[in-house]
C-alpha cells in the first residue's frame, strides 16, 4: 500500500507515500479512513478525499479562523460548521475572548476518530469552552438566530454529506445567526479546478451579503494547491483587519508578515469572484 | 497511457491526465516530452519533471518577470537565465521599454521543441528584440559584467544541468551582470517539500545583495502547488512597485488587485527566508 492517490474531476490527482493504515470504518454518512504518511504525518481521508495531513492542516485551519476573528473586533461566540476534526476550533481558542465555541458536526464518527488518531489537531476539543453539537448544521443555524459574531464554514466537497452548505438559503441562515456586527468565513474550493463552484458561490454569497470578500492560500494536500476562502458580513472588511491580534495568534501561516495580504487577489481568481454579484 | 505521475522527494506526486504523447528525445543534456492533457493543455516534461503546463504556466511566467520589471523603474536590458520554453521572454516582451531580451538557455533542444509543439508558450521568441544564446548561463554571466537591467533566473530543479544556477558564485557574477540599480529575480522551489533548499538559497543571496525579498505563488502542477520566488537587489524592494505598470501588463496573475500582495508572507516561508543572512 505504498501510495495513496486521490483523482480531482479526472484531470489530475495527488499522491501521498503512505506507511500504515491506522483506522477505516463506514460512518452512517462516508468513509472515514487514517494513514500514517511518509513526510506528512497523519492523514484523514473521508470517502477518498483528503481532508487534512499534520504537514499542512495549519494552511486551512489558520486561515478559515484568524482572519474572520481578527477581522470582527470583538468575537465571544463562535459557532464551528463541520470541521468535525477540530482543528478549526483549536485555532478559534487562541483567541483570549472568545468565551464560547459551537463545532456542529454531522458525523460524530469523524471527531471520535481524530481524537482517538490525530491528537494533534482534535487535541482541543475538550476544553470547557468547546460545546459539541453532533447535529446538521442546516437545522441547527436556522434554529439559532442571532447567537453568534463568527460562523465559520469549515465544510467537506460540495457533494455527500456538505452540499446542503454551499445554497443561497443556507447563507440566508447563517446572516439571521448572527449576532450584530457578525461575520462569516466560508472554504469555497480551487479556483484552478473547481472555478464554476467558487463563482456560484461568491455570487450566491453577494445576494445575501453587503460585504463580501475572497482569501486565498497554499494547502499542497488539496486539489490544485491553492485554496479559496470566502469573509461574508454587512460591515467589516480586509481594511479592518487587526495586526495587533493576528501577532498575538500567530502560528505557521497567519502573522503580522501575511498581514491582510491573503486578500491581494491574483487577477484570474479576482475574475472569478467579482461577477456578477461580487463585491 | 493515461496517467503521469511525477513523485517528489518519494514523499507525495502529482498525476496528469494525459491524452497524447507528442514529442519525445534525448538532448545532450536532458529527456525532453511533450503531451496532450486533459484539461492542462500541452504539457512539457524535462527528466520525467513537469516544466509547464499551458493551465498554469501564466502563473509563473508572470510572477519571475513583472514583479521585478515593475519594482526596476525602467528596465531596458533584460537577461533570462534557463527559461528555454519562452514563457518568460513572452511576458518580459509586454514592457514597452524593454529593448533586448537575451535569453541564455544551455539546451537548445527545449526551445526548438517548444517552439514546435508549445506555440501558446514559445510563440514570442522570434521577436527582434529577442537575442538567443544557446550557451552555459554561468559563463555567460561571468563574461557580460555591467550588461543588464534585470536578469530573471528562470531555472529547472537544482539538480542535473541547472545545478550551478543555485550557488553563490553565480549570484556574484550575477551582480556584476547588473547595470546600476539593476534587480534580480529567481525562482526558488518549494517551502513545503525543499524548505532546504529554500533556506540556503536566501541566505546565499543574502551573502550577495544588500536587499533580498521573498514572494510566492500557486502553481498547481509543481511540488505542493506552492512556490517560492526572490527578488534580490541593492537598491530597490516591494515598496517600489509600479502599480500603474503593473495594470499595463496585468495578465491572469499580476496586476492591480494582486499588487505587492505576494511579498506578504505566510509565516513559515518567512522564517525560512530570514534567518541568518536574508533580509
Amino acid at each position: 500500500m505504498p501510495w495513496l492517490y486521490e483523482t480531482y474531476h479526472d484531470l489530475s490527482a495527488i499522491g501521498i507515500h503512505i506507511t500504515d493504515k491506522l483506522h477505516e470504518e463506514q460512518s452512517p454518512y462516508q468513509k472515514i479512513e487514517v494513514y500514517d504518511t511518509r513526510g506528512h504525518g497523519r492523514l484523514l481521508l473521508l470517502d477518498g478525499m483528503v481532508m487534512l495531513t499534520e504537514l499542512d492542516e495549519f494552511v486551512y485551519h489558520e486561515l478559515i479562523s484568524h482572519i474572520p476573528l481578527c477581522i470582527h473586533p470583538d468575537p465571544r461566540r463562535v459557532l464551528v460548521v463541520g470541521g468535525g476534526d477540530g482543528g478549526t476550533v483549536r485555532e478559534v481558542l487562541r483567541h483570549p475572548g472568545v468565551e464560547r465555541v459551537v463545532l456542529c458536526e454531522i458525523d460524530e464518527r469523524v471527531t471520535r476518530v481524530c481524537q482517538r488518531w490525530i491528537p494533534a489537531v482534535a487535541g482541543r476539543l475538550d476544553d470547557p469552552r468547546v460545546e459539541l453539537v453532533f447535529a446538521d448544521a442546516v437545522e441547527y443555524v436556522r434554529t439559532h438566530p442571532g447567537s453568534f459574531d463568527a460562523v465559520l464554514v469549515d465544510s467537506s466537497e460540495p457533494i455527500g454529506p456538505a452540499a446542503g452548505l454551499f445554497r443561497a438559503e443556507f447563507f440566508a441562515d447563517l446572516r439571521r445567526a448572527l449576532r450584530p456586527g457578525g461575520i462569516v468565513s466560508a472554504q469555497t474550493e480551487s479556483p484552478f479546478y473547481a472555478a464554476d463552484t467558487v463563482r456560484s458561490v461568491f455570487a450566491e454569497l453577494g445576494s445575501v451579503f453587503s460585504r463580501v470578500h475572497a482569501y486565498y492560500g497554499c494547502i499542497p494536500t488539496y486539489p490544485s494547491g491553492c485554496w479559496t476562502f470566502a469573509l461574508a458580513g454587512d460591515t467589516r472588511g480586509p481594511e479592518h483587519l487587526d495586526l495587533a491580534r493576528t501577532s498575538a495568534v500567530a502560528g505557521r501561516y497567519v502573522g503580522p508578515s501575511l498581514g491582510a495580504g491573503v486578500f491581494n487577489l491574483p487577477e484570474f481568481i479576482r475574475q472569478l469572484v467579482s461577477a456578477p454579484h461580487g463585491p
